[in-house]
């Protein structure tokens, strides 16, 4: 974990069909780019050298690229295990050199954290120094960290001298239908989203960048995820704390991405980046493990077991949401797909990349839980178009309550020697 | 995941030196019973074929029996890599008759969830049926799952005719130096740990046992614990979140376990049983990360990157509390070590199970995280001298908080056919 030159693996193809120390997890990639036995497979090429960390635990040795000059990592990235979300305000009195220092420094920490760096001097010699690392992921591998950073609707004004630069798209949401959302978790003007295989590495890493932040950004709301939500065709299809599947027909392909996902209008530092929806959705759970099985189908549309449509059988089967049966709809109009489906919204998609979350026990000492929704899109549009739509009608709203929410644009990545939003100020 | 009958492993041996879907850590049991490769090495005897489990992780195979007869599993077991743990009472009203339901009916239902079945349908073929079981960890595997029950002195009262079954050395912890409890987090008339390598298996086990419990117990509190901080020399010994490790000196041998945490005193119920303390432990993380690391070692007495006491040069050297310097102790008299040592206690041991958590943020918007700290033991009192000592003098006080508190009996395991606690009723 400390910055040592790389080195090969020393066990690397130990074994006969895979290396050891990767999992087979390591080896469903997706699309995205990922070190497998020690080679990094940059998303937007240049080749480095991965680390071998001696561990038990098969998935630390999996690295993703920063500097990779296209998309950032933690959105076409695999879903990892775990996540922390933080957003951030920045502090009164601060300039437009004291934000483009932030976002340098993060930039440089995120890269050594995602090689499994420590960012600075965990036993520094001097006696009267400070640690520059916390030093609880000494060990712990880069574990498949990402670290992706955005930019708030509130930080394009006259303070930072950014009020030209807002892409027209990037505005706050509007007030939508299920909304209930409380101030201590919404908002922020930076957000970092960390994502890693083991949760002690993506609690360090926003835990030493907001360490780093003291003095000019002041942190505004946290949450930390796990048994990530949504997945896609690539991996095993994750379920929610509903006991449903979630991500069964995400955004997969490159031509999806592109159409989708990644930003290819407006400002010239935006293309390239997409736009990061966060929604804090929490579940009455027990209300809803008190509803018959039978109704929790008809409300998400899909099957408890096997996820497979009402229509269908198996869970890629399309849904019909035209097939009827008795004269009814086989597919409830009013259940969470067939409203949520591209094909009753003009097409429309969006990539989510949500997890679990669990606060303890609310007042009244039920299960405090739910969804730490995250989405991606090239227009925060199509987000407000599919939740105006659910909100309405949407049979799943007795049970869920949006409690959180923020939007973020997020750059591209940087080149080497450049950092996230450096175009920004040129 | 559905009560089908066990299956032999598809790829158990399928490589060289181990047995694919099976990781490293899969080996290091220690000294309690596991899974290596399907099957079961039952703690106390007993042979049971495991079950395959197709999945992408690694340790989602592991599985622990339940029905040993001996001590209950989540004690000696190597930890899992998640908890959750929850304190709960008994609802008003409720008779010897309605806790030996429960009892019963929670027993039962470990033992299932321990192999890695539901407890219930997931889909009811009854269109007006609700689910027993809320689906959330299917095709999770067992994931190397324990849950350990406790019944806390309050439960010994005429309530249920236990009053006079109360082993002498179950009584209400006294006041510590270090405490600031809060009354949300602190007591508990039952108790369950749900320990598992995927954090939605611990957590689906919690749900569904308190959802069972409902109209007979209410939830009291919970905590959700990740990334282990203590493990024993036969795990490499994981850190808290101050970045240092945790658990380098703790209990591993059955000759440590006979003398410190089995119970072989009181009452016949009791007897292989062991007490069970759990502290909700708060840390000043941000006061501790303004600290310098020179400090921080002379607060724990070790070195930060390797872990060795201040008296040696690597991890596992034997601390020398005698070692001076100049005429100064080497390791402070106030250190952490110094005062928790067996040396420095008539040789007392207690064996450590902790976690790391984090509750967001707090009101002043600074990290809100600390330790879930468990511990076993054959007598409380053992705690209560330790944490006594290091009340008073450790100079960790200035970075911590005990804001929770519980204590709670653990009973042995059943044998097959009987229920945690049932030797109580007769």
């Amino acid at each position: 974990m400390t910055a040592e030159p790389p080195a090969e693996p020393a066990d690397a193809a130990a074994t006969g069909d895979r290396p050891r120390g990767i999992s087979r997890r390591g080896l469903f990639l997706g699309t995205a780019g990922g070190v497998v036995g020690g080679a990094v497979l940059g998303g937007g090429g240049g080749l480095l050298a991965g680390r071998a960390i001696a561990q038990d635990d098969s998935d630390s040795a999996l690295q993703y690229p920063f500097y990779t000059g296209l998309h950032q990592a933690g959105i076409e990235t695999p879903p990892q295990r775990y996540s922390m979300f933080m957003a951030f305000d920045m502090a009164a009195g601060t300039t437009a050199t004291d934000l483009q220092v932030l976002l340098a420094r993060w930039s440089a920490s995120i890269a050594q954290l995602m090689a499994g760096q420590t960012i600075g001097q965990v036993e520094p010699a001097r006696t009267d120094a400070v640690a520059g690392d916390t030093g609880e992921a000494l060990d712990l591998g880069p574990s498949g960290l990402t670290v992706t950073l955005g930019l708030g609707p509130d930080l394009f004004d006259a303070r930072f001298g950014l009020a030209a630069k807002r892409p027209p798209k990037l505005r706050a949401l509007p007030t939508l239908p299920s909304d209930q959302l409380a101030a201590a978790t919404t908002g922020g003007e930076l957000g970092l989203q960390a994502c890693a295989d083991d949760p002690q590495v993506a609690y360090h890493a926003i835990r030493d960048l907001a360490r780093m932040a003291r003095g000019t950004a002041t942190t505004r709301w946290t949450v930390m995820g796990f048994g990530r939500a949504s997945a896609g065709p690539h991996q095993k299809t994750p379920r929610n704390l509903m006991g449903f599947k979630d991500g069964t027909r995400n955004i997969s392909t490159p031509e999806e991405y592109r159409k989708f996902v990644w930003v290819d209008d407006g400002p010239a530092w935006m293309r390239g980046g997409s736009y990061q929806v966060v929604r804090k959705i929490q579940m009455n759970i027990e209300i809803w493990d008190a509803d018959a099985v039978h109704d929790q189908q008809a409300v998400f549309g899909r099957t408890k077991n096997e996820g497979a449509p009402l229509s269908g059988r198996v869970e890629h089967d399309t849904p019909d949401f035209g097939a009827e049966k008795g004269g009814s709809p086989v597919i409830p109009p009013t259940s969470h797909i067939a409203l949520a489906a591209h094909e009753n919204n003009g097409g429309v998609k969006i990539l989510r990349r949500g997890y679990n979350y669990t606060d303890g026990l609310d007042q009244f000492a039920q299960l405090d839980a739910g969804l730490l929704f995250i989405a991606y899109m090239n227009d925060p549009e199509h987000f407000v178009r599919l939740q105006t739509k659910l909100g309405s009608v949407d049979r799943l709203n007795e049970y869920i309550s949006h409690i959180g929410s923020a939007l973020f644009a997020v750059p591209p990545a940087p080149k080497r020697g450049g950092y996230i939003g450096e175009r920004l100020f040129s």
